[in-house]
């Protein structure tokens, strides 16, 4: 045995005791952040707002410093890019905290009220989860905006950022918790684990007495490292290869500017198009008129056997392209013999994310909405629309992949969960 | 290294390549399954119930080959008990299934409808779950119960009971098979996996890809071990320590009928109560009246120091007592001094179940309610009204102790979740 076994042994026996303290401090200021008024979580929100204002150049000046380490480890220019808090991004990092503030309750209002036939008055009424932990990699304002959401749907936040973001991370956890002690909220509400060892992070995932559900925000490895080693339940959000499927008899134009939205405006979401199915009878016509713009877009074309025969050029798609969320401009193109054929594909293929049919039929897009069994399914509409904003939620936490809790863009509510507050006069069974 | 080896981990990939067909097979049926009508899966419900009647005698009699095993095994009595089919539980398996046909559709009606701002209609809509693996123990009469709620609600079911009722299961599973392919309904819809082996579960519990959810039947042990194991998540149902808390002021006449009732009427089941706080101002009277009660209908009485001055003959309740679900004619007593304490006692040493009040005042009533972190809180009631049928769902599935997707009783409703159907007129962002 290498001698230095014990003192490990030691070292991650303090870790585990230390995440386990932070987890119980937080399940108390959840007790007591779940019983304050929408008001006072909304006037400390306020005060968040305006102290990164005003504290934006120290923020800046601890941004720097990961920064610059970053720079120094060799982080890529785009991650570097993810790192750095600039004016602006501070600047919407505090107005993000101002719009979640000024949005309503997510609490308010029971969700059923009945009464039993043997006389109890029964009320499913919503609670906060409880205790949320995030885990989340490099970019620092995730810190500022998730915090804000637990905040505002009575929460307590347990945050566990990239260590590249730590100085950041840490320098917005400080104003974090000295508005939330100035507005008398617990002061426990939010916490940063500052521990950038993983053992903290295998830690947390073991606290299921304490925490009530972990939500990463990363790419899918981080996702599924913390999805398999989770005794916490996880919010999921996996890959999204999204499809539009392009009908016999559909308006071409309207078809092409769907296809081309939900591509090339934002390649690099989740909710952009990856595959595209199209009707064998609109086939040429299409193909004939959408390959070229999205050419001159940049997009790389994949394609069928089928499709290579119509568009000239393309390089042929293997299976695993079909299966590939390439967040890039490639797009893998097969030709459909019917609207069955195109059902089976996506939902065989897809991930189960956003899912699009462009058709003139009504009973087509009924079947197309139908059957497909994805979180969101459009009709005659871009998948790009799958965002909790656009779905006037106000406030995205993120999006689902899960099946159960949530499913698609999560606003505020999909933060809460219920009890049932049962009133009787003296009933027994 | 041994010589089995090799044998033993060909074995282990059968198993589990026999488990992902088995799962890829219900996945396929789900997919079918959620598109059949209310009217398609109740008539298949009410064939199994005439099927279950039919077929009493061979039911009987599978069950009696599992019930002379267990007996060789040396089952203890109560095992023993729980395994037999009764002709009277078999016309209760099938009477059962007929309720679960009569219900209303739990896929009815969209949740909420709305138009965005840019004009996208959005209907959000209830859908099953997909595909609900249920692992249980000795109780056969679990299988026919919980494919009936799985069935009318949409979902594909994954059943994996104790090898201890492997006939009795298999004769019910036949069965249901036979009726569900009568009925046209996709034949995987329900799957018993007939394998007892152990690795099956473990199996099962690492498909994530096909799996929605795992809902465990059985004791806390079963529970844990499934959700330390499982990547697929889970719905647990972990202890009842249930609390009655007596006001001061409380009538005291009706607080010792529902503290009796919630001990006395059923002590074997999550929902009974485990401790009992009385506050310090009617202590006495209140103990003096219940105590000899409870004494007579057989329950321990166990207490802290100030309860057992009041009520001779006591045992001091030891920090374990107040956390244990005893499911048994035992009692732990405490006075306390105030509301708060109480409140702070039930959310420390409570298991967020079911937690009563009884009490004259309005305002203590409220704290209590809304202060109490449980799944379901009672004023003036007793806490064993915590079951799917007394709240009106007219089955249930479980009931939870998660605080994600369901919490409390769970009725058919719990067993669905939702997708988002957007309609455009050729909407991109």
């Amino acid at each position: 045995m290498s001698t230095s076994a014990p003192d490990s042994v030691d070292e991650t026996a303090g870790i585990e005791s230390e995440v386990a303290d932070i987890c119980r401090r937080a399940r108390a200021a959840s007790r007591r952040l779940a019983l304050v008024s929408d008001r006072q979580r909304s006037d400390a929100l306020l005060r968040i707002a305006r102290r990164v204002r005003s504290d934006a150049a120290t923020l800046a000046h601890a941004n720097a410093v990961d920064v610059e380490a970053g720079r120094s480890a060799g982080l890529s220019g785009a991650l570097l890019d993810r790192l750095t808090l600039t004016p602006e991004r501070i600047e919407a990092m505090a107005a993000g905290i101002d719009v979640v503030a000024a949005l309503p309750d997510p609490l308010d209002g029971a969700i059923a009220e009945w009464t039993t036939v043997r006389g109890l008055e029964i009320s499913q009424v919503r609670i906060p989860l409880g205790v949320v932990g995030v885990i989340y990699e490099s970019r620092p304002n995730v810190t500022a905006d998730v915090a804000a959401l637990c905040l505002k749907s009575g929460n307590a936040a347990l945050l566990k950022g990239g260590k590249e973001a730590i100085h950041s991370n840490s320098a917005i956890a400080d104003l974090l918790s000295a508005e939330i002690c100035a507005a008398g909220l617990p002061p426990d509400s939010v916490q940063l684990l500052r521990s950038t060892d993983r053992r903290a992070t295998k830690a947390l995932l073991r606290q299921d007495a304490t925490i009530d559900v972990i939500i990463p925000r990363g790419g899918p490895g981080l996702v599924r490292a913390i999805a398999e080693h989770s005794r916490v339940p996880v919010i999921r959000h996996y890959e999204g290869i999204c499809h539009t499927y392009v009908d016999a008899g559909a308006d071409l134009a309207m078809a092409s500017d769907i296809a081309f939205n939900a591509k090339v405006q934002r390649p690099g979401v989740c909710n952009a198009m990856e595959n595209l199915l199209v009707h064998a009878d609109v086939a040429r016509p299409f193909l004939e008129m959408l390959a070229p713009r999205l050419r001159e877009a940049g997009v790389e074309l994949r394609g069928c056997e089928r499709s290579c025969a119509i568009v000239p050029g393309m390089r042929a798609a293997s299976d695993e392209d079909w299966r590939t969320e390439y967040l890039d401009l490639i797009l893998s193109i097969k030709v459909v013999d019917s609207l069955d054929e195109a059902i089976l594909f996506v939902n065989d293929y897809g991930s189960g994310h956003s899912d699009a049919i462009v058709t003139r039929s009504r009973e087509n897009a009924e079947r197309f909405l139908r059957e497909v069994d994805s979180a969101t399914v459009y009709e005659n509409a871009s998948t790009r629309f799958t965002d909790g904003f656009e779905f006037g939620f106000g406030a995205e936490v993120g999006i689902s992949t899960n099946r159960i809790h949530a499913r698609g863009p999560m606003g505020l509510r999909e933060l809460t969960t219920y009890k049932y507050v049962v009133r009787g006069q003296g009933h027994v069974r």
